[in-house]
Protein backbone atom coordinates (compact mmCIF):
# COMPACT_ATOMS: atom_id res chain seq x y z
CA UNK A 1 0.00 0.00 0.00
CA UNK A 2 1.47 3.66 -1.16
CA UNK A 3 0.26 6.87 -0.80
CA UNK A 4 -1.31 6.48 -3.72
CA UNK A 5 -3.97 3.49 -3.44
CA UNK A 6 -4.64 4.39 0.56
CA UNK A 7 -8.63 5.13 1.33
CA UNK A 8 -8.52 8.89 1.23
CA UNK A 9 -6.84 10.56 4.59
CA UNK A 10 -5.38 7.33 5.87
CA UNK A 11 -1.28 7.68 6.63
CA UNK A 12 0.87 5.08 7.67
CA UNK A 13 4.34 6.47 8.87
CA UNK A 14 6.87 4.79 10.78
CA UNK A 15 10.37 5.97 13.06
CA UNK A 16 13.27 4.65 12.68
CA UNK A 17 16.96 5.06 14.27
CA UNK A 18 19.76 3.20 15.98
CA UNK A 19 19.32 2.78 19.47
CA UNK A 20 19.32 5.79 22.41
CA UNK A 21 18.97 7.79 18.83
CA UNK A 22 16.49 9.67 20.33
CA UNK A 23 13.52 7.78 18.20
CA UNK A 24 11.23 6.74 21.62
CA UNK A 25 11.11 10.58 22.68
CA UNK A 26 10.43 11.82 19.66
CA UNK A 27 7.54 9.81 18.50
CA UNK A 28 5.94 10.55 22.46
CA UNK A 29 6.08 14.07 21.38
CA UNK A 30 4.83 13.49 17.66
CA UNK A 31 2.27 11.34 19.02
CA UNK A 32 0.93 14.03 21.78
CA UNK A 33 0.72 16.96 18.83
CA UNK A 34 -0.80 14.30 16.57
CA UNK A 35 -3.76 13.49 18.78
CA UNK A 36 -4.27 17.21 18.83
CA UNK A 37 -5.12 17.20 15.03
CA UNK A 38 -5.96 13.53 14.35
CA UNK A 39 -7.98 12.08 17.72
CA UNK A 40 -8.15 8.48 16.41
CA UNK A 41 -4.48 8.42 15.44
CA UNK A 42 -3.10 4.72 16.31
CA UNK A 43 0.04 4.47 17.89
CA UNK A 44 1.78 0.85 17.68
CA UNK A 45 5.18 -0.02 18.33
CA UNK A 46 7.24 -3.62 16.26
CA UNK A 47 7.62 -5.85 17.24
CA UNK A 48 4.41 -5.41 19.80
CA UNK A 49 0.91 -3.71 19.82
CA UNK A 50 -0.78 -6.83 20.68
CA UNK A 51 -0.68 -9.92 22.77
CA UNK A 52 0.42 -12.69 20.67
CA UNK A 53 2.49 -9.82 19.05
CA UNK A 54 3.95 -8.91 22.58
CA UNK A 55 4.73 -12.23 23.46
CA UNK A 56 7.18 -12.54 20.65
CA UNK A 57 8.94 -9.64 21.69
CA UNK A 58 9.29 -10.76 25.16
CA UNK A 59 11.56 -13.71 23.58
CA UNK A 60 13.49 -11.33 21.35
CA UNK A 61 14.68 -8.68 23.38
CA UNK A 62 14.87 -10.83 26.72
CA UNK A 63 18.51 -10.29 27.47
CA UNK A 64 18.63 -14.57 28.99
CA UNK A 65 17.57 -15.63 25.33
CA UNK A 66 20.90 -16.88 24.23
CA UNK A 67 22.06 -18.79 21.56
CA UNK A 68 18.94 -17.29 19.27
CA UNK A 69 19.93 -18.15 15.37
CA UNK A 70 19.72 -14.75 13.37
CA UNK A 71 16.87 -16.51 10.88
CA UNK A 72 15.30 -17.41 13.52
CA UNK A 73 15.77 -13.82 14.80
CA UNK A 74 14.59 -12.33 11.75
CA UNK A 75 11.68 -14.49 11.20
CA UNK A 76 10.30 -14.00 15.24
CA UNK A 77 10.24 -10.07 13.89
CA UNK A 78 8.32 -11.25 10.48
CA UNK A 79 5.29 -13.05 12.61
CA UNK A 80 5.27 -10.40 15.05
CA UNK A 81 5.08 -7.83 12.70
CA UNK A 82 2.49 -10.14 10.50
CA UNK A 83 0.28 -10.39 13.58
CA UNK A 84 0.09 -5.88 13.83
CA UNK A 85 -0.59 -5.34 10.51
CA UNK A 86 -3.25 -7.97 10.00
CA UNK A 87 -4.57 -7.36 13.88
CA UNK A 88 -4.60 -3.96 13.81
CA UNK A 89 -2.69 -1.83 10.68
CA UNK A 90 -4.87 -2.91 8.09
CA UNK A 91 -7.90 -2.60 9.88
CA UNK A 92 -7.20 0.53 10.86
CA UNK A 93 -6.22 2.08 7.41
CA UNK A 94 -9.42 0.70 6.36
CA UNK A 95 -11.48 2.92 8.81
CA UNK A 96 -9.25 5.74 7.21
CA UNK A 97 -7.24 5.82 10.42
CA UNK A 98 -3.57 7.50 10.72
CA UNK A 99 -1.40 4.88 11.86
CA UNK A 100 2.49 5.65 13.26
CA UNK A 101 4.50 2.62 13.89
CA UNK A 102 7.49 2.54 16.16
CA UNK A 103 10.28 0.88 13.89
CA UNK A 104 8.79 -1.18 10.77
CA UNK A 105 10.15 -3.55 8.30
CA UNK A 106 13.18 -1.32 7.64
CA UNK A 107 14.71 -1.92 11.29
CA UNK A 108 15.16 -5.79 9.99
CA UNK A 109 16.92 -4.94 7.04
CA UNK A 110 19.22 -2.60 9.06
CA UNK A 111 19.64 -5.13 11.70
CA UNK A 112 19.25 -8.21 10.93
CA UNK A 113 20.47 -7.64 7.05
CA UNK A 114 23.46 -4.67 8.08
CA UNK A 115 23.93 -5.60 11.39
CA UNK A 116 23.90 -9.44 11.44
CA UNK A 117 24.99 -9.15 7.60
CA UNK A 118 22.22 -11.78 6.32
CA UNK A 119 21.86 -12.27 2.81
CA UNK A 120 19.80 -8.62 1.81
CA UNK A 121 17.70 -10.47 -1.09
CA UNK A 122 16.36 -12.87 1.31
CA UNK A 123 16.04 -10.38 4.06
CA UNK A 124 13.68 -8.53 1.75
CA UNK A 125 11.81 -11.33 0.82
CA UNK A 126 11.29 -11.44 4.61
CA UNK A 127 10.06 -8.42 5.49
CA UNK A 128 7.60 -8.68 2.18
CA UNK A 129 6.19 -11.95 3.77
CA UNK A 130 6.10 -10.08 7.17
CA UNK A 131 4.88 -7.03 6.34
CA UNK A 132 2.16 -8.76 4.06
CA UNK A 133 3.04 -6.13 1.32
CA UNK A 134 2.69 -2.93 3.03
CA UNK A 135 4.88 -0.16 2.77
CA UNK A 136 4.79 3.08 5.27
CA UNK A 137 3.99 6.45 3.07
CA UNK A 138 6.67 8.13 5.13
CA UNK A 139 9.47 7.36 7.38
CA UNK A 140 11.21 9.59 9.76
CA UNK A 141 14.69 8.56 9.98
CA UNK A 142 16.54 9.68 13.12
CA UNK A 143 20.33 9.78 12.02
CA UNK A 144 22.83 10.11 14.66
CA UNK A 145 26.96 8.26 14.83
CA UNK A 146 27.13 5.49 17.38
CA UNK A 147 29.49 7.19 19.87
CA UNK A 148 26.69 9.84 20.50
CA UNK A 149 24.02 7.67 20.82
CA UNK A 150 26.60 5.35 23.03
CA UNK A 151 27.60 8.84 25.04
CA UNK A 152 23.45 8.78 25.66
CA UNK A 153 23.56 4.88 26.25
CA UNK A 154 25.79 5.59 29.51
CA UNK A 155 23.47 8.35 30.87
CA UNK A 156 20.36 5.75 30.19
CA UNK A 157 19.60 3.85 33.78
CA UNK A 158 17.48 1.25 32.46
CA UNK A 159 18.21 -2.74 31.69
CA UNK A 160 19.58 -2.81 27.94
CA UNK A 161 17.94 -5.50 25.99
CA UNK A 162 19.49 -7.97 23.91
CA UNK A 163 19.78 -6.07 20.68
CA UNK A 164 20.68 -2.83 22.62
CA UNK A 165 23.45 -5.22 24.67
CA UNK A 166 25.25 -5.53 20.82
CA UNK A 167 28.47 -3.77 20.28
CA UNK A 168 29.48 -0.20 18.60
CA UNK A 169 30.62 -1.85 15.52
CA UNK A 170 27.24 -3.64 14.76
CA UNK A 171 25.46 0.00 15.74
CA UNK A 172 27.51 0.96 13.18
CA UNK A 173 26.51 -1.72 10.20
CA UNK A 174 23.31 -0.59 11.62
CA UNK A 175 24.02 2.74 10.98
CA UNK A 176 25.23 1.90 7.47
CA UNK A 177 22.05 0.32 6.79
CA UNK A 178 19.78 3.00 7.27
CA UNK A 179 21.97 5.51 5.23
CA UNK A 180 21.62 2.46 2.47
CA UNK A 181 18.19 2.59 2.40
CA UNK A 182 18.02 6.09 2.58
CA UNK A 183 19.86 6.67 -0.61
CA UNK A 184 17.33 3.97 -2.07
CA UNK A 185 14.07 5.01 -0.66
CA UNK A 186 14.60 8.56 -0.93
CA UNK A 187 10.97 9.63 -1.71
CA UNK A 188 9.47 7.92 1.74
CA UNK A 189 12.48 7.63 4.11
CA UNK A 190 13.34 11.23 5.51
CA UNK A 191 16.81 11.92 7.15
CA UNK A 192 17.05 13.69 10.36
CA UNK A 193 19.37 15.16 12.09
CA UNK A 194 19.43 13.76 15.20
CA UNK A 195 22.75 16.08 16.79
CA UNK A 196 20.26 18.69 17.04
CA UNK A 197 18.06 19.62 20.66
CA UNK A 198 14.76 17.66 20.93
CA UNK A 199 12.88 20.83 20.25
CA UNK A 200 14.25 21.58 16.99
CA UNK A 201 13.80 18.05 16.13
CA UNK A 202 10.59 17.89 16.95
CA UNK A 203 9.76 20.91 14.95
CA UNK A 204 11.08 19.43 11.85
CA UNK A 205 9.23 16.35 11.75
CA UNK A 206 6.17 18.11 12.46
CA UNK A 207 7.27 20.90 9.28
CA UNK A 208 7.81 17.67 7.25
CA UNK A 209 4.27 16.09 8.18
CA UNK A 210 2.06 18.93 8.16
CA UNK A 211 2.13 19.68 4.33
CA UNK A 212 1.37 16.15 3.50
CA UNK A 213 -1.39 15.28 6.10
CA UNK A 214 -3.05 18.52 4.65
CA UNK A 215 -2.40 17.39 1.04
CA UNK A 216 -4.56 14.42 1.89
CA UNK A 217 -7.43 16.27 3.09
CA UNK A 218 -7.82 18.37 0.09
CA UNK B 1 21.42 -30.38 1.19
CA UNK B 2 20.25 -33.37 -0.94
CA UNK B 3 21.44 -36.97 -0.82
CA UNK B 4 24.08 -36.12 -2.97
CA UNK B 5 26.07 -33.58 -0.98
CA UNK B 6 25.54 -35.26 3.11
CA UNK B 7 29.09 -35.96 4.30
CA UNK B 8 28.93 -40.13 3.62
CA UNK B 9 26.48 -41.55 5.76
CA UNK B 10 24.32 -38.94 7.28
CA UNK B 11 21.14 -38.73 6.46
CA UNK B 12 17.92 -36.76 7.28
CA UNK B 13 14.89 -38.57 7.30
CA UNK B 14 11.28 -37.01 7.38
CA UNK B 15 7.69 -38.14 8.66
CA UNK B 16 4.38 -36.46 7.30
CA UNK B 17 0.68 -37.48 7.14
CA UNK B 18 -2.26 -35.65 8.62
CA UNK B 19 -3.81 -35.60 12.14
CA UNK B 20 -4.69 -39.03 13.56
CA UNK B 21 -2.70 -40.92 10.62
CA UNK B 22 -0.59 -42.99 12.95
CA UNK B 23 2.49 -41.33 12.38
CA UNK B 24 3.67 -41.07 16.09
CA UNK B 25 3.09 -44.87 16.71
CA UNK B 26 5.23 -45.24 13.73
CA UNK B 27 8.39 -43.01 14.14
CA UNK B 28 8.19 -44.08 17.68
CA UNK B 29 8.32 -47.84 16.57
CA UNK B 30 10.99 -46.95 13.49
CA UNK B 31 13.15 -45.06 15.81
CA UNK B 32 13.22 -47.83 18.74
CA UNK B 33 14.58 -49.77 15.60
CA UNK B 34 16.87 -47.36 14.18
CA UNK B 35 18.65 -47.42 17.57
CA UNK B 36 19.82 -50.90 17.24
CA UNK B 37 21.36 -49.93 13.64
CA UNK B 38 22.07 -46.67 14.39
CA UNK B 39 22.68 -46.15 18.03
CA UNK B 40 23.49 -42.16 17.88
CA UNK B 41 20.61 -41.69 15.64
CA UNK B 42 18.72 -38.07 16.46
CA UNK B 43 15.09 -37.72 16.82
CA UNK B 44 13.49 -34.47 16.59
CA UNK B 45 10.02 -33.03 16.17
CA UNK B 46 9.19 -29.91 14.31
CA UNK B 47 8.47 -26.97 15.72
CA UNK B 48 10.33 -28.14 18.63
CA UNK B 49 13.00 -30.08 19.98
CA UNK B 50 14.86 -27.44 21.88
CA UNK B 51 13.85 -24.58 24.42
CA UNK B 52 13.18 -21.54 22.15
CA UNK B 53 11.03 -23.68 19.43
CA UNK B 54 9.08 -25.29 22.35
CA UNK B 55 8.38 -22.29 23.74
CA UNK B 56 6.89 -21.38 19.80
CA UNK B 57 5.45 -24.66 19.41
CA UNK B 58 3.42 -23.55 22.78
CA UNK B 59 2.28 -20.70 21.16
CA UNK B 60 1.56 -22.99 18.17
CA UNK B 61 -0.32 -25.27 19.42
CA UNK B 62 -2.54 -23.33 22.30
CA UNK B 63 -6.24 -24.37 22.04
CA UNK B 64 -6.53 -20.95 23.98
CA UNK B 65 -3.94 -18.71 21.47
CA UNK B 66 -7.30 -17.28 19.01
CA UNK B 67 -6.56 -14.67 16.81
CA UNK B 68 -3.64 -15.92 15.00
CA UNK B 69 -3.33 -14.82 11.84
CA UNK B 70 -2.04 -17.54 9.18
CA UNK B 71 0.99 -15.20 8.39
CA UNK B 72 1.69 -15.59 11.80
CA UNK B 73 1.21 -19.05 12.04
CA UNK B 74 3.04 -19.88 9.10
CA UNK B 75 6.28 -17.29 10.27
CA UNK B 76 6.36 -18.59 13.49
CA UNK B 77 6.53 -22.36 12.24
CA UNK B 78 9.55 -21.14 10.21
CA UNK B 79 10.93 -19.66 13.04
CA UNK B 80 11.13 -22.44 15.71
CA UNK B 81 12.43 -24.32 12.31
CA UNK B 82 15.43 -22.44 11.36
CA UNK B 83 16.42 -22.61 15.24
CA UNK B 84 16.22 -26.44 14.92
CA UNK B 85 18.04 -26.64 12.02
CA UNK B 86 20.89 -24.16 12.48
CA UNK B 87 20.91 -26.10 16.46
CA UNK B 88 20.73 -29.03 15.81
CA UNK B 89 20.29 -30.61 12.52
CA UNK B 90 22.64 -29.14 10.44
CA UNK B 91 25.64 -29.93 12.90
CA UNK B 92 24.14 -33.89 13.35
CA UNK B 93 24.58 -33.98 10.12
CA UNK B 94 28.06 -32.50 9.86
CA UNK B 95 29.27 -35.26 12.22
CA UNK B 96 27.35 -37.63 9.36
CA UNK B 97 24.71 -38.72 12.28
CA UNK B 98 21.08 -39.79 11.10
CA UNK B 99 18.74 -37.80 11.96
CA UNK B 100 14.82 -38.31 12.05
CA UNK B 101 11.85 -35.46 12.67
CA UNK B 102 8.32 -35.45 13.24
CA UNK B 103 7.33 -33.25 10.48
CA UNK B 104 9.03 -30.54 8.36
CA UNK B 105 8.69 -27.96 6.02
CA UNK B 106 6.31 -30.47 3.92
CA UNK B 107 3.83 -30.22 6.65
CA UNK B 108 3.97 -26.37 6.16
CA UNK B 109 3.12 -26.85 2.64
CA UNK B 110 0.08 -28.86 3.18
CA UNK B 111 -1.32 -27.49 6.41
CA UNK B 112 -0.72 -23.65 5.51
CA UNK B 113 -0.44 -23.65 1.75
CA UNK B 114 -3.05 -26.32 1.34
CA UNK B 115 -5.13 -25.86 4.08
CA UNK B 116 -5.52 -22.46 4.78
CA UNK B 117 -5.12 -21.44 1.09
CA UNK B 118 -2.26 -19.16 1.74
CA UNK B 119 -0.26 -18.04 -1.76
CA UNK B 120 1.65 -21.57 -2.66
CA UNK B 121 4.76 -19.71 -3.81
CA UNK B 122 4.99 -17.56 -0.99
CA UNK B 123 4.84 -20.63 1.50
CA UNK B 124 7.59 -21.95 -0.57
CA UNK B 125 9.76 -18.77 -0.34
CA UNK B 126 9.19 -19.01 3.40
CA UNK B 127 9.72 -22.82 3.52
CA UNK B 128 13.33 -21.79 1.81
CA UNK B 129 14.00 -18.94 4.56
CA UNK B 130 12.94 -21.67 7.45
CA UNK B 131 14.51 -24.75 6.42
CA UNK B 132 17.73 -22.86 5.34
CA UNK B 133 17.60 -24.46 2.14
CA UNK B 134 18.43 -28.26 3.80
CA UNK B 135 15.96 -30.54 2.29
CA UNK B 136 14.82 -34.38 3.34
CA UNK B 137 16.43 -36.88 1.71
CA UNK B 138 13.75 -38.91 2.09
CA UNK B 139 9.89 -38.61 3.69
CA UNK B 140 7.57 -40.94 4.74
CA UNK B 141 4.51 -39.79 3.80
CA UNK B 142 1.68 -42.20 5.76
CA UNK B 143 -1.82 -41.43 3.75
CA UNK B 144 -5.17 -41.88 5.17
CA UNK B 145 -8.39 -40.56 4.07
CA UNK B 146 -9.78 -37.95 6.74
CA UNK B 147 -13.04 -39.43 7.64
CA UNK B 148 -11.09 -42.43 8.94
CA UNK B 149 -8.34 -40.32 10.69
CA UNK B 150 -11.55 -38.66 12.29
CA UNK B 151 -12.45 -42.03 13.38
CA UNK B 152 -9.47 -42.79 15.51
CA UNK B 153 -9.42 -39.11 16.87
CA UNK B 154 -12.92 -40.14 18.50
CA UNK B 155 -10.96 -42.89 20.49
CA UNK B 156 -8.60 -40.70 21.73
CA UNK B 157 -9.18 -39.13 25.09
CA UNK B 158 -6.15 -36.47 24.84
CA UNK B 159 -6.45 -32.82 24.48
CA UNK B 160 -6.65 -31.73 21.05
CA UNK B 161 -4.29 -29.05 19.84
CA UNK B 162 -5.28 -26.06 18.43
CA UNK B 163 -4.75 -27.40 14.53
CA UNK B 164 -6.10 -30.59 15.05
CA UNK B 165 -9.73 -28.98 16.14
CA UNK B 166 -9.92 -27.81 12.61
CA UNK B 167 -12.18 -30.14 10.88
CA UNK B 168 -12.58 -32.45 8.34
CA UNK B 169 -13.39 -30.43 5.23
CA UNK B 170 -9.75 -28.53 6.37
CA UNK B 171 -8.51 -31.96 6.93
CA UNK B 172 -9.35 -32.72 3.47
CA UNK B 173 -7.85 -29.83 1.87
CA UNK B 174 -4.14 -30.95 4.00
CA UNK B 175 -4.54 -34.46 2.53
CA UNK B 176 -5.04 -32.96 -1.13
CA UNK B 177 -1.58 -30.94 -0.39
CA UNK B 178 0.55 -34.21 -0.07
CA UNK B 179 -1.34 -36.39 -2.40
CA UNK B 180 0.06 -33.22 -4.65
CA UNK B 181 3.82 -33.15 -3.13
CA UNK B 182 3.86 -36.87 -3.48
CA UNK B 183 2.95 -36.15 -7.33
CA UNK B 184 5.55 -33.12 -7.22
CA UNK B 185 9.01 -34.92 -5.44
CA UNK B 186 8.31 -38.66 -5.95
CA UNK B 187 11.78 -39.02 -6.10
CA UNK B 188 11.94 -38.53 -2.04
CA UNK B 189 8.28 -38.51 -1.01
CA UNK B 190 7.31 -41.76 -0.46
CA UNK B 191 3.65 -42.77 0.06
CA UNK B 192 2.56 -45.52 2.63
CA UNK B 193 -0.96 -46.91 2.89
CA UNK B 194 -2.24 -46.02 6.34
CA UNK B 195 -5.43 -48.34 6.34
CA UNK B 196 -2.81 -51.26 6.91
CA UNK B 197 -2.17 -52.43 10.41
CA UNK B 198 0.44 -50.94 12.93
CA UNK B 199 2.71 -53.81 11.99
CA UNK B 200 2.55 -53.87 8.28
CA UNK B 201 3.14 -50.27 8.16
CA UNK B 202 6.06 -50.63 10.35
CA UNK B 203 7.78 -53.52 8.06
CA UNK B 204 7.07 -51.30 4.56
CA UNK B 205 8.78 -48.15 6.29
CA UNK B 206 12.14 -49.91 7.44
CA UNK B 207 12.03 -52.46 3.63
CA UNK B 208 12.11 -48.47 1.79
CA UNK B 209 14.60 -47.68 4.34
CA UNK B 210 17.11 -50.30 4.98
CA UNK B 211 18.55 -51.02 1.20
CA UNK B 212 18.88 -46.76 0.99
CA UNK B 213 20.80 -46.46 4.37
CA UNK B 214 22.76 -49.54 3.53
CA UNK B 215 23.77 -47.93 0.03
CA UNK B 216 24.87 -45.23 1.79
CA UNK B 217 27.47 -47.14 3.59
CA UNK B 218 28.89 -48.64 0.91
Amino acid sequence: MTLQDHPESALFLTFEGIDFCGKSTQIARFYQRLLTLVPDALMLRDPGSNTLSEKIRRILLDPKQTGLHAWTELLLYEAARAQMVQEQILPALQQKQLVICDRFYDSTTAYQGYGRRLDLQKVETANRLGSCGLKPDLTFYIDLEPEIALLRKGKSHRVLDRLEQEGLEFQHRVRNGYLQIAGQEADRFLLIDGNRSIEEIQATIWQLFEPIWWSRRS
